[in-house]
């Protein structure tokens, strides 16, 4: 049975583990720092497809497929799905999960999704409904850009602040029992309004979220930020990581020795130029499924808290003068569970 | 622990209450013949608010704090909140929900995003990690039919298979014990692809998805559909509801004496002129949170299969040609739950 501890975390009884995981990247995250650590890197932005929409879709159909065979499972073994995306109506996954015939739930967490699932996956195996379950976060930068901001072919500028919406995939199977890496707990995320009206400094708008569920993870499990051998936030690039780590000492807590950001990790800052780093839906999923969980696999990381992050708005609530909600979900994961301590 | 039954349903060990549900809607709906049952009934479409989607997001913040309120408890008691909406990014509820600092899952299942909700609020208290959670789904006609199809404005003639989006929000607040009815099991959806390409279609569209959860459901606990005092699906309309029927025909099941829609039951056909009849998230969600809810625990209605359904489209999909899938969670609802049998 789920434990829960303190004001909004879970400690989990069963062991959770994430079996295997598939990340699947557009050219340019295959370019830069992480690229050897991708399993599938596109070649170009439509993947053999008519539309952005559509390779979305076919990224999320070819990398689920390749995480449930990393698994050593074939589709029919998973009992669930959990995925989202950034699309309107989540698109990129419906469309994505439309061949797989399993049952589904679409999430929509922004670009906290990927934590989202993984969260509600863990609920779901800890409930006992289910024992093998797939999850999953996509993206893709030009039919983000053309949603949220202006069409690619305008080419607008981007100011600083800006982060550059990764293109890809980023899956992973978890099963009850199995190997290492574990989810061993999770806090979920509330709404934190900054009141941040620029849809150009995302950043910005989920720090505040950021800070409070870390503040609250350390909190609710009573413990400092060097229980982890790293804290990690989805994609708030260089000035919401920055931001995150002023906001937590101000309530005196010091994560900058154990503490990076997925958004700033994908791209090479001094050759990739994507301004404040990288976003979307799949910046962190990306980041987790292939250079994180690969640290993890080989004991280079043993503990770490994930924190995919997300800014909650619509291009209509941003013309309607609407501030930007953040939301993140902080999910823990142990190569060495402990019992109940 | 839950108990995986069947192909994709589960059963659930604890007693899980759907102790309080609210429910707010337009005008409309107020005077449809459903409109004595709701708690609250707009004067207007924007509810004090300055366009259609602020106003839903009020609708939904208000229609939340009235469901924690009929439950007898406070915000601060209530352990997450699951919710979703139609309006791109899902911002319906984000921007209800901002204010109200608790614990958020943001979902994304188009019109059965309510069955959905329910479904992992279940799962949420049979794993122990909460005993009190709330849930929600809403959609607004003026918003909806903005984003999805034609400016309002215009006045674009509707085509007769088409239904109206319901304007409202449905919520319940679930708890582990408590008093009846009870969330006994669920039978989760595949996305099921019928080929329909008309947006106007919708009850088309998601008859398939409505007819294969009915089948499954029947099969996995290995009952009939006279099991059920009744039947009811989410918001198929008249057009979705034959066919309904008809599909389920051809696989020897008739649930043509215990089932209705809550599209059909909602508005007056013949003097509301809404076509197919309701749709939209709300539209299963207000009528279950009203006059379904109403007839369980007056004992009118002892055992029910509460089946919200989904179109998963969006207005960029149905431009490039794509189908429109659908999925469909299906709910059990009892007063009297029998133990293991």
């Amino acid at each position: 049975m789920a434990k829960h501890i303190g004001k909004q975390s879970i400690k989990f009884e069963k062991k959770i583990s994430v079996t295997s995981t598939a990340s699947t990247v557009g050219t340019k995250e295959g370019e830069g720092p992480l690229g050897k650590y991708f399993d599938v890197i596109l070649k170009d932005a439509v993947d053999g497809e008519t539309s952005w929409e559509k390779a979305e879709s076919k990224i999320v159909q070819d990398n689920l497929n390749l995480a449930v065979k990393k698994a050593g499972l074939s589709m029919d073994d998973i009992e669930y799905i959990f995925s989202g995306d950034l699309l309107n109506q989540g698109t990129g996954s419906t469309y994505g999960i439309r061949n797989l015939n399993r049952p589904f739930f679409g999430l929509y967490g922004a670009c906290s999704t990927f934590g989202e699932s993984m969260c509600l996956a863990s609920i779901m195996i800890e409930s006992g409904g289910a024992s093998k379950v797939l999850i999953g976060a996509s993206s893709h930068f030009c039919a983000a850009e053309k949603q949220f901001r202006f069409p690619l072919g305008l080419g607008t500028q981007r100011p600083l602040t800006s982060t550059w919406t990764v293109t890809g995939d980023g899956a992973a199977v978890l099963c009850k029992n199995g190997n290492p890496p574990y989810i061993v707990g999770m806090t979920t995320g509330k709404i934190v309004d900054f009141g941040i009206t620029d849809a150009n400094n995302m950043g910005a708008a989920m720090a505040a979220a950021a800070a409070d569920i870390i503040m609250t993870n350390l909190k609710d499990f009573n413990i400092s930020p060097d229980y982890y051998d790293l804290i990690i936030t989805g994609d708030l690039g260089y000035v919401g990581k920055e931001l995150t780590i002023e906001l937590l000492k101000k309530e005196n807590i010091d994560i900058s020795n154990n503490y990076t950001d997925c958004g700033i990790e994908i791209y090479d800052k001094n050759t990739q130029d994507t301004h404040s780093g990288g976003s979307g839906c799949a910046c962190s999923a990306v980041t987790f499924s292939s250079y994180f969980y690969n640290k993890m696999k080989k004991g280079e990381l043993n503990r770490i808290l994930f924190i995919p992050t997300g800014a909650l708005m619509s291009s209509t609530s941003v013309q309607q003068g609407e501030s930007i909600p953040g939301i993140a979900h902080a999910v823990i994961l142990e190569n060495f569970p402990k019992g109940d301590s």
